[in-house]
C-alpha cells in the first residue's frame, strides 16, 4: 500500500492520442507543471518495448515532482523500470496476483463501473489502493469500456466503498465541476490534457475547477 | 538458463485457433501425447485474465509431462503462474530485463527473422536460450510478422548463431520435411496442431517426419 497518494487530478497519459514518444513526454511535463497529482502510462495500441522505453523516461520526470508513476495493466513493464505502481482493469491480472508481483510498497489502482464490482473490489482491503470508478460519460478513448455509469452511478460507488475513487471517462474542462458533484477524490482524464493544444493550461484550469467544487 | 530443454517439436499454443479455453487444453493435452516437446501459450486477442486463467491450468499438464512450458510476450503473467519461461519478440520487453524478471532458470526465447536480428541476439549469451526463427513461410497467424525467411534464410540464421534454433511460421505436415533441411533444432508450429481435427495424430506425425529428416 502507499503511504500517501493524491489523486485530485489523475493524468491517464496516452501517447498515441499526444502524437508519440516526445510528444507524450512533453506533456506528461507540461501537465505536472500545470498541477497533475499522478500519472498513469495507458498505451494499448503499442508493443511493450515502445511502453518499456517510453516508462523510462517518465518515471524521472515524475519523481522530480514527487507524483506517483503507474502502468496501467502491464505489471511487468512497473517492475522492468520500477514504477510506483499498476492500474488495473476487471479483465486484467487480479489484483492479488498484481499485489505479490509488485510488494507491499506499490500503488494499486482497479477500475470499477458498476455496485457489483465495487462490492468484489471492498474485499480487497490491504491489496488495492484506490477505485477508477466509470466510465462517467462515453467516451471514444477505450472502445471496450463498460456501460457509463452517469454523475449518479459515480455517487452510488462512490458511497459503496471504502477506497478513494477517481472518477473517469468522458471528463473534460466542460463537465469537471459537475462530475465533483458526486464528490470523488478526484478527475481522470485523458485526452482532456493529452489533446490539448496547451497540456499546461488546461491542467491548470481542471484543478482550479477541482478546488471550487471543493470548496 | 534451463538445464535442458528440446525444441524437437515445439507447439505454439493458441486458444482461439483451438476454439477457446477449454479445447485449448484438450490441444494440449493431445499434443503432448503426440510428442509435443515444448508448449509456449500465445493468445495475442486475449485479455491478461484469461491468459492467467488458462496458463495456470496448463502448467501441471505440462508439469505432468516434463515438457517446458512458456508464456509469449507476458513475462507478468509468466511471473504470476511461475511457468518455466517467456519468449519474447523484437518489440517486446528487451531479453536482459526479461531475464532479470525472470530469474537465472528460467527459459527464454527470442524471435529473430533475419541476420541482422541474429547478430544482436549473438550479443545475448547468458540471457537467452534459444532462438525462434521466422517466419520461414507466409502465414496468417500472425498478422504483423516479418518478411518469410524461407529455407534458405532459415540456414543462414542458423549457421550465424551458437543458438538453438526452433524454425516458425506457416510450418505444417507438407513442408516439415522441407524445413528440416536447414537443420533446425526443431519445427515450431501453431495451425498445424491447433486446428488439426485430430491434435494427437498431427504431433505424432510432425515428430515422426522430423525424426525421419534426422537420419
Amino acid at each position: 500500500m502507499r503511504a500517501s497518494f493524491d489523486l485530485s487530478l489523475y493524468l491517464v497519459l496516452d501517447p498515441v492520442q499526444c502524437g508519440g514518444h516526445d510528444a507524450a513526454l512533453a506533456v506528461a511535463r507540461a501537465a505536472l507543471d500545470g498541477g497533475a497529482t499522478l500519472v498513469q502510462l495507458r498505451a494499448p495500441e503499442w508493443h511493450k518495448r515502445a511502453w518499456f522505453d517510453l516508462a523510462r523516461e517518465l518515471l524521472p520526470i515524475t519523481r522530480a515532482r514527487g507524483v506517483p508513476f503507474v502502468i496501467n495493466d502491464h505489471v511487468d513493464v512497473a517492475l522492468a523500470v520500477g514504477a510506483d505502481g499498476v492500474h488495473i482493469g476487471q479483465r486484467d491480472l487480479p489484483a492479488d496476483v498484481a499485489r505479490r508481483l509488485l510488494g507491499p510498497d506499490a500503488l494499486i489502482g482497479l477500475s470499477v463501473s458498476n455496485l457489483d464490482e465495487t462490492a468484489d473490489a471492498e474485499t480487497l482491503a490491504g491489496v488495492i489502493d484506490y477505485l477508477g470508478a466509470g466510465p462517467v460519460y462515453a467516451t471514444p478513448t477505450k472502445t471496450d469500456a463498460s456501460t457509463p455509469c452517469g454523475i449518479d452511478g459515480l455517487a452510488e460507488i462512490r458511497a459503496a466503498t471504502r477506497f478513494p475513487t477517481v472518477a473517469i471517462g468522458g471528463i473534460q474542462a466542460h463537465n469537471a465541476a459537475e462530475v465533483m458533484r458526486a464528490k470523488p477524490a478526484g478527475l481522470a482524464v485523458v485526452s482532456a490534457i493529452c489533446k490539448a493544444a496547451d497540456p499546461r493550461e488546461a491542467a491548470a484550469a481542471l484543478r482550479a475547477s477541482i478546488a471550487r467544487a471543493r470548496t
